[in-house]
């Protein structure tokens, strides 16, 4: 029996996550950790597979014969860019724990626009007891922006909540419950949409795509009067400048952000201190590295077995 | 045919939403709005219907032929105790409307606890920009206390958005993928449970039950250390010098408050002030006029069909 490739691992995560994740993983091949010290000036020549998260500028060139690179990220368009990338399959990450916080996050974040959160807690810092008018989940139509696996996750809980949902994608889904539209439909669905989710992956198409032309179309008829912006994709497909316009002109009610224009969030934006918005640090939804060596192992087990690799990158589309 | 009885309304809620709710409502019988001064001192005699929230003292002696007499909220401890109360059918409101706004403030309250609401505002005030450790919520049980029609529901939806739930009743429950716990598996229940969401009703048997000696006897191998509490029932359950005492000493690590002993929260309450408290007025779950008089003309319809009346009130039991 041949022995198996080993598979090269340049994940620039939290270097004992990574560490612990590794052990005893890929039990039938060696594992070249190069954030270890030791791997430093390691010959990297005839290796099949390498999982990356920002590697190291040269690793390409280290490794010219990989037969798979696998993102360590469920976004790759920073994969996409990097120098010297190899015409291979690319493969990203897809993992249940990955959807699962996902649309933790997304539920939460409509649930506490829904729920008045900021409203109530302004209350309370005077401490005013007072109950307000509250609109229920169906009065709300959440259209949600990207209908792969993160959105269509998501449709299924805000469903199961109350919300009513509808959905946008490049090419038209079928999600039972869920009204859908595809690209061209796009003013359609935003004309329904009280809250929107942004769920869509970072492509020229989708660059700068949640700007202020966008949020003027979205629907000015539900319980709140102004529409609410979701967005835990990539921070590159929004607008900041018209975000923060939006909320202070009323053309938005309120956001929720995981991403941003720049990460981390400049100490000098001004949605650091925007009352009507609710910001994490990009931490909707973490890469689980246990998770992400999981579903390595299984791809490797397929090309291995002859079958073929799940969730390639279609570079054309870019996603 | 015969006149059918006249409904008597006795609702201390907001009184242009009661009118609203009546407007077009019981179209085939008379409605007498106690709201409106015109039925002041109007003659009740002889008629068999009230519906009541917070009535008035003389209620019950000017309306002595009353057959059925309807709670205007969900929990009935309140009606229970009124002076005069006829020994007739009394019907509790339930409600989808009621039940889902419900479920939508639990989901809320168990995500804002996982997902660590409070430690990135605290974060974001100061602009720091850090992710922090994450559980995924199937690292999470939650036990339900009150497995009735609103502690079914958020069950149900607890577990679709992927925590572990176990439930706890008198008598003990069927719930699909969920273990349940009869009156005497207290403390099996409450050793697998990190966050605890109080939605019983108020008996002699459960007032001040959620106390530091129920607290003890919580889980905490959960991620967080320590149990949460999350209580949408009634205040009358909870002891909060407890509640306060558990969350300084570490005995709790946060709670989530909709009900208070004393209602509005006096202002002296050193749970304004706490910030591991999240607290609401009492706005779970708002009755919501509209559904009371639709389930309330559901029921007459019933009754007047020869139909047995449903959400019947066991006074023996309390609830
Ligand atoms: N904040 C975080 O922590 C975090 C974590 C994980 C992922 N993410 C982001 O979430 C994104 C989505 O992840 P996923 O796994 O759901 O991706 P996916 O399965 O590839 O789905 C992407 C969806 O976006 C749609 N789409 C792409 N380009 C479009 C366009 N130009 N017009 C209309 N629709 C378009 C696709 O349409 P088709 O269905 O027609 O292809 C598809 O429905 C990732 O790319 C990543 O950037 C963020
Ligand atoms: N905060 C708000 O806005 C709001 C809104 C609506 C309701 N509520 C409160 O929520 C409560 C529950 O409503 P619901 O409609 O779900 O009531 P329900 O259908 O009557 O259910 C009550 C549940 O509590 C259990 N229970 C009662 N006494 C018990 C005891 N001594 N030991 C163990 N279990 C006991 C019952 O057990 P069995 O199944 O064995 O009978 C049942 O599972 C209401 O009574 C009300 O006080 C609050």
């Amino acid at each position: 029996m041949p022995t198996k490739s080993p598979v090269i691992i340049d994940l620039k995560f939290d270097p004992e996550e990574v560490a612990a994740a590794l052990k005893g993983a890929f039990a039938d091949r060696e594992v070249i950790n190069l954030l270890h010290p030791a791997n430093r000036g390691r010959d990297l020549s005839g290796i099949d597979y390498a999982v990356v998260w920002k590697p190291g500028a040269d690793l390409f060139a280290r490794a010219p014969d990989l037969k798979v690179v696998f993102s360590g990220g469920a976004g790759v368009d920073h994969v996409l860019k990097l120098p010297g990338l190899p015409d291979v399959p690319l493969v990203r990450f897809v993992d249940g724990t990955l959807t699962t916080r996902m649309s933790e996050w997304v539920a939460l974040q409509c649930l506490l626009h829904l729920r008045q959160h900021r409203a109530y807690a302004a209350q309370r810092e005077k401490r005013v007891w007072r109950e307000l008018a509250q609109p229920e989940a169906k009065e709300i139509t959440v259209g949600i922006m990207g209908l792969g696996v993160l959105g269509q996750d998501a449709a299924a809980k805000l469903k199961t909540l109350g919300f009513r949902v509808v959905g946008w994608s490049r090419s038209r889904k079928e999600v039972e419950g869920v009204e859908t539209f595809d690209a061209d439909g796009l003013d359609a669905f935003l004309a329904k949409t009280d809250f929107l989710v942004g769920l869509l992956p970072l492509t020229p198409e989708t660059t700068g795509i949640y700007n202020t032309g966008l949020f003027t179309r979205l629907s000015r008829k539900g319980p709140f009067g102004a529409p609410v912006f979701i967005n835990a994709g990539r921070g590159g497909s929004q607008v900041e400048a018209d975000i923060v316009a939006s909320l202070n002109d009323g053309t938005l009610h309120a956001v929720s952000l995981d991403v941003f224009e720049q990460e981390p969030l400049p100490l000098e934006s001004p949605l650091w201190d925007m009352d009507r918005a609710f910001i994490t640090p990009h931490a909707a939804a973490a890469s689980d590295v246990k998770a992400l060596v999981r579903h390595v192992e299984r791809q490797i087990a397929r090309v291995e077995r002859g079958e073929l690799l799940e969730f390639l990158v279609d570079r054309t589309a870019g996603y």
